[in-house]
């Protein structure tokens, strides 16, 4: 497996490929090949297999890839066996829906704290039953709980200073929301969300360059 | 130009290249290679030179890219020259989170108004002055503020038949934030945020499968 050449394009892909592969377990189907998943999906064959020979000889040639097997082994390879304790750091609208955000859990991602400074909301609950802690306790809080990651969702200009406190508090991954740029330390993974990559996207569309509808 | 072939995979990483090139426009920098950049921002310089001949001829061999002019060419192709209008429907934490996302604007994306069925919001301003209007005006204000795009933040329940009403309005392209599968009409996209998938690219991180930092 040549681990160290995989990039976040192609676990993005895997997270697609994954949710291919669900939705057509749940339908009962057994095995599809790289040509039908790409056609039903708007995909890429030549891509899917290419993606898929980093991890491992998968499939038999002329008759396709076992879907559950394959489901399973993509789930492995994602790290996805077991649920993911996850906090958000800021208790805003962001934090806030980021804490009731549906399709974490459906995935294996379980919020289990929002941190925050301000003394009126510490110590409440938010209506799922997710408790609201203060900032001071993260560091054992993190450990007591056993929490993996943090959903950074405070503002731009307190970003960098709260990922410090986190990469302080023992958690070595972040997916920030912050519109500003942050930089990881050694061992450690910051993945950025920049909602206004996705409106480019559409942007693009709407300038009529693009043509189609997926 | 062949614009048919442009994946959202391609579009996106257009995206970033403009916000890497922006970085080196504001540092002064006038000419960048491809290897340069590539080594800068942890990008890959063989797919850049492929990404940007799709659109013509960039650069000059040994010398490199026109920084401000390519900026400004990525920026043409992806349809950012003038201000998009963009509206929310859903009023909840994710509405209006959106509603004052600070990213979009300095992108060109202006977000005009939110859309809410509950009587107790319509009517009211928003602290960043955005106001929250009845989704039964969605059309004549669609019509009225030359809104292009919208975001859906309603519950997953609710998506499929708020898309429909927003195709019935008139938008062409919806960024999709409910974790539920939408349906484009012809002629329109439909670009869904996945959050979990960007979770599940830390999990394969802290799964050890990867190293690196970036």
């Amino acid at each position: 497996m040549k681990a160290e050449k995989i990039s976040e394009f192609t676990t993005h892909r895997l997270s697609i490929y994954l949710r291919c592969l669900a939705a057509l377990d749940e339908e009962g189907v057994e095995t599809i090949s790289s040509k039908s998943l790409a056609e039903r999906f708007n995909l890429n064959s030549a891509q899917i297999r290419k993606d898929l020979a980093y991890f491992g000889q998968f499939g038999v040639r002329g008759v396709g890839y076992p879907v559950r097997d394959l489901r399973r082994r993509i789930s492995n390879i994602l790290g996805l066996d077991s649920l993911h304790k996850v906090c958000v750091i800021g208790g805003g609208n962001l934090g806030m829906a980021l804490a009731e955000y549906g399709g974490f859990l459906q995935h294996g991602f379980s919020v289990v704290a929002v941190f925050e400074n301000s003394p009126a909301k510490i110590g409440t609950t938010w209506r799922n039953g997710v408790p609201v802690v203060s900032i001071g306790d993260l560091k054992e809080t993190v450990r007591a709980r056993g929490i993996e990651m943090a959903m950074i969702a405070v503002p731009a200009a307190a970003a960098r200073e709260v990922c410090e406190r986190v990469f302080d508090a023992g958690i070595r991954a972040i997916l920030n929301f912050a519109p500003v740029r942050v930089v990881p330390r050694p061992g450690t993974k910051i993945q950025s969300i920049d909602l206004s990559i996705s409106l480019e996207g559409l942007s693009f569309f709407l300038a009529g360059r693009a043509t189609g509808t997926r």
